[in-house]
């Protein structure tokens, strides 16, 4: 087996965790220099592999590396550029080999959710038509938690962490004022197609009664009739109502919450997101005082409260990646398996990116309580241990160190530029 | 001096700190027994005193008070409920002094901003006039910073702590996507009147060009040609751009942006707040793909991630006023004293509350930049203390570990309600 050097890019959306993963593909990689030369990372994702414009992170010195353990975001650069299928852009693919070949890039690693798994898939099938075989191996990460086969997907951990702390706090804060001010407190959450953020809300309260009152999903078609009697019902026996909401909850035509459901007296459609579709309807149909939140992108950078479950897993998902390739495997993606949940147990396994690809894991129906609105003890079961253990950044000043690399580029080597 | 018993309230929007005052106060009570009798808490703030529904802390262990160091919210409730002027609803005192003398009450605790130093002044006016002197001593609170006399206001600082680490965090993820993808961040953050908890905001970014690149001042008249022009700039040369936007920001008519801001076609207003609107200007005259959180109450209630300087003053405040009460003061607040910058070291100072009450300390034009988007150096000169030091509270299973306390009611003396 030659030395050959490692490819690695960041794709879609970035999370509080994913630089974990970068770190533990770098430092296994540096371990076993007598196989893999260098790890080139792609600036701003698979746009570096396609425009050549490689980050040399041997120039990174062990402690910047280490330090990426810790700081959130995406160190290299993401991006949201989808490869086309094979049959519709044949070039790209093409593209990514001749840059491959050009700086002897043996091993693919590709970190990100569904739609990458399914690049990484079409890499490995390529290269090996092209007479240029890569190992190419997908490593998972998205908040969402919908990619098969892995018990599941570093970042979410963290995200359901932030979500709990975050909502078991703000209801503290309403609680205390509910009798003269605020009844109805709302948090916006993320997951536009499977409600596993919404479902990490529930963890905030472990017995009856205790916030959040409603989680609504996006699996869950919303009933305005049946979701204004549980707002009241909860004021009336709690004095308040914690509402966790999904930004993809949508009505029964299909269409979402936060584009269809609000109108004006005129009809006309009004801006905002769900939080504040639900907070005008609560305000208009019960006049109760509201306040809502919109976590948006504080909940997967949050580094500060990340889970160590899942930065742990996170770490493990690289280093895995890494011994994946050293023995040979290819088109494969390392897994989380969960051996037990008390005490909670894991190990890492491997999936077929045949069998990853084009499939997503939903939240199962019997993870949603009867009435649609909160969690069963099963899917509390598969959550608490996700969000366990807190890994604190360093702090200096008040302020978390977070690692900026140098971020050096590799010196091209071919002669054509190639056209997003 | 005969041994009397102590009426502690909250007052106004809690903070992740106010308990800490709360812990001080019952605290630095107990153990003078010789001269203070009971802690009696107001079940949601003054109302608990003029409905005589007083909560017996005197029940609490010690273990439970001293949790409450470590717990957001307001432990006994708190309530936005305001008293009118003496010449108005001089009812309401004389209730008050009818419940403190049904009681032995002779120390009034009030823990709020603004308004509650003004009705703890009336107190201890009337109570004298009616013959029942009772000490009363307010104890400065508010996340808006907005007290005068004291260098800063106890929960201010980890709001300010939670809105930098935030913005700083949100930021990285913005960075890693913005050549493909979302180009402008928003954060709306708290504070109608004066800019403190905007100003925080610009902790994040301490080098030029570092996020956050424009925050928006409710000091400062909204000018919508300056700022599409600066954040185009912003993104020109960054590539992305981080905002930071009071909710407070208003245009040169006076009027807030979240009400007046944003019309459709039709010139109806539209819903959502100042965010929104700025999201939409953003959208609609630069085309840049946008997104924004809403931090809302997470701001004010994120104990996970609250200052240890902020929380070391919460506390000695409160012991700092039950200290004063025993020295025989009346109508003070215990203050924060600055003494040095670097390094930073402070004491507790003492204001008259005649000299405190229905005065705004707003934030110094000298603290913002002259282009208005940015803080000065004396700016973070001030800021840069408030938020050091981390205080993290105890985890169990993922979450924190936030005190509950039981909350017994004392036993009702007088024959009389009141109707609120």
């Amino acid at each position: 087996m030659n030395k050959r050097n490692a490819f690695y890019a960041q794709s879609g959306g970035v999370t509080a965790v994913i630089n974990a993963t970068a770190c533990g593909i770098i430092e296994t990689a540096r371990k076993h220099k007598n196989w893999i030369g260098k790890v080139y990372a792609g600036r701003d994702g698979i746009i570096g592999a396609l425009t050549e414009d490689l980050i040399d992170t041997s120039r990174e010195t062990p402690a910047a590396i280490r330090a990426l353990k810790h700081t959130p975001g995406g160190a290299f650069g993401s991006c949201r550029y989808k490869l086309k299928g094979l049959d519709q852009n044949r070039a790209q693919y093409e593209r990514l080999i001749e840059v491959f070949r050009a700086h002897n890039i043996g091993y693919f690693f590709y970190n990100g959710g569904g739609d990458s798994a399914d690049t990484c898939l079409k890499v490995s099938q390529l290269s090996e038509t092209l007479g240029f075989p890569i190992q190419a191996i997908h490593v998972p990460k998205t908040v969402d938690n919908d990619l098969p086969f892995t018990d599941q997907c570093p970042g979410f951990g963290s995200v359901a962490k932030y979500i709990a702390v975050s909502i078991k706090e703000a209801a503290l804060d309403v609680m205390s004022m509910s009798r003269t001010s605020t009844r109805v407190f709302i948090l916006e959450v993320m997951g536009r197609h499977a409600g596993w953020i919404a479902a990490s809300a529930g963890l905030a309260g472990e017995k009856p009664g205790e916030p959040p009152h409603i989680i609504l999903f996006p699996e869950i078609t919303f009933d305005e009739e049946k979701f204004l009697a549980k707002v009241k019902k909860s004021v009336d026996q709690n004095d308040y109502c914690v509402i966790a909401v999904s930004e993809g909850v949508h009505n029964s035509d299909g269409k979402f919450l936060a584009e269809a459901g609000s109108r004006d007296a005129f009809g006309h459609a009004q801006l905002g997101g769900v939080a504040t579709v639900i907070a005008q309807l609560v305000k208009t149909k019960l006049g109760y005082k509201y306040h809502y939140a919109v976590a948006d992108y504080l909940q997967r950078s949050a580094r500060h409260i990340a889970s160590k479950t899942d930065l742990d897993q996170a770490y493990a998902v690289g280093k895995a990646a890494v011994e994946f390739a050293l023995k040979g495997h290819n088109a494969v993606m390392p897994t989380i398996v969960r051996k037990s949940d008390k005490p909670y147990r894991w190990k890492i396994g491997m999936a077929k990116l045949s069998d990853v690809a084009n499939r997503e894991k939903m939240l199962p129906r019997s993870y949603i309580t009867k009435d649609g609105f909160g969690i069963t003890p099963a899917c509390r079961r598969y959550l608490a241990p996700l969000i366990a253990g807190e890994a604190y950044p360093p702090y200096d000043k008040g302020l978390p160190k977070y690692m900026s690399l140098r971020n050096r580029a590799v010196r091209k080597k071919l002669k054509t530029g190639f056209k997003l």
